[in-house]
């Protein structure tokens, strides 16, 4: 969860307006292309926030297709130079056949058409309050200076057993996702809770959550239609435009409990 | 420019607050998967917005690296089926090589690592003033109602000799820089101008304009410290929070003058 290497950079940036020209020192969000390997095949890249690396490459294969359970993960090794090798027991015959890229915020951006129109495996089950929720909202987006600092990155949170439990950020909505995946399918965090993230919620976001089983998917932003179509199929809490003490919930509102 | 079909969806929902329990219409973006196909051959895939989609399948097209240039461009189909076939004069040679998955809110999603590291021709020149970029930003923000709707979707528009040249909107962000560069190529808009876009810069983003020649690119939001680099690399004029009257320039001021 920590931050592994300094993720900011500073640039001074000329500042036009009608009063003239002026400077103003801004902060920029790093952004670094890693490859994430499986089993010492090269299976893709993206470009990342250098933040919650290990979690990010087992996230990132299971968005792919290529690691469907926690079992599987035997091993995560990172190396800074860009590179994310992750060793786990799976099935050449299993690798997703034909992908689609997709609309989403994020990064890892494929997702196979068998993942989109397959049936879905029961959810965990869980319940949150709407004081959990109003808590679990203020730590995600006061979980870091970075979002403030750079506008540049997307936050990402797992509320379960009354806390939040994982808290993560990347230039890309979906790499945020993708760490928080990557940390239950390494056993560091439970599934039976609820995702929050600030990145919208498009079909891409809402189909990695439901196969990983978890119940209750919220953003502060809007769903696409696809996003509550699989929330639907799946029987996914689908919250949208989620404040402390107000959530506009557009599928299976009673996980959530008033007090 | 116009919207194809119906890109919207009506959907109740449950509004759960600490006043208790309401009902509320919302509006939703629908998003679509569609294949992208060059001379027959299915290239990939991606979540889109259903409308520009002539100019999509051909920026998409760009944006991967499979055409260059508006010269070998020759025939645009969209089947409303989901598939658009793009007919080009290309060299199965010059196919990206190894491919980075981009962290862009966005669809198309790949860049080949030689598009990243290699060298740019020379851009196209333009200049425009700050009152053009307050009437840019206003024609993008209120180009349709669509972003206020379902805060599902991102604008991009292309300015150049004087006016707005082209509107897109898309779930991905990418989608809509990639539909302005269809434009282009497809010989509809004019190169020398000016892209403002609502997404974040990041690198993928600020490549794909810089490799069209585009001179100067702006957002609502903020540059990636690779998108950054890249437009220092290439010499574009990179405007992080673009505001009628207030620009934040993070490269090449030169071409924005007062007035």
């Amino acid at each position: 969860m920590g931050q592994d290497v300094d993720v900011t950079l500073k640039h001074t940036t000329v500042v036009l307006s009608t009063d003239g020209r002026d400077e103003q020192n801004e902060t920029l969000a790093v952004e670094v292309p890693y490859k994430v390997a499986l089993n010492d095949k090269n299976i893709g890249a993206s470009m990342v926030l250098e933040t919650g690396l290990e979690a990010f490459g087992v996230g990132f294969l299971f968005g792919q297709g290529y690691i469907q359970t926690a079992e599987q993960v035997k091993e995560v090794l990172v190396c800074n130079q860009g590179r994310i090798a992750v060793y786990a027991d799976v099935d050449e015959a299993d690798e997703p056949k034909e992908v689609i890229i997709t609309s989403g915020c994020g990064g890892t951006g494929k997702i196979s058409r068998e993942m989109l129109e397959g049936a879905f495996d029961p959810l965990q089950e869980a319940t949150i309050t709407m004081d959990e929720v109003s808590e679990f909202i203020r730590s995600v987006l006061h979980g870091s200076d970075l979002g403030a600092e750079t506008h540049c990155v997307h936050g990402c949170g797992l509320w379960a057993h009354g806390k939040m439990q994982a808290f993560y950020e990347d230039v890309g909505r979906h790499n945020a996702v993708d760490k928080i995946i990557g940390a239950i399918l390494l056993g560091r965090v439970p599934t039976d809770g609820a995702v929050y993230t600030t990145g919208r919620l498009t079909s891409d976001m809402v189909l990695k959550c439901a196969r990983m089983g978890i119940p209750i998917v919220m953003s502060r932003t809007s769903p696409s239609s696809l996003g509550l179509a699989i929330a639907r199929r799946a029987g996914v809490t689908l919250v949208g435009y989620a404040r402390p003490g107000r959530l506009n919930v557009f599928n299976a509102p009673e996980r959530i409990k008033q007090g």
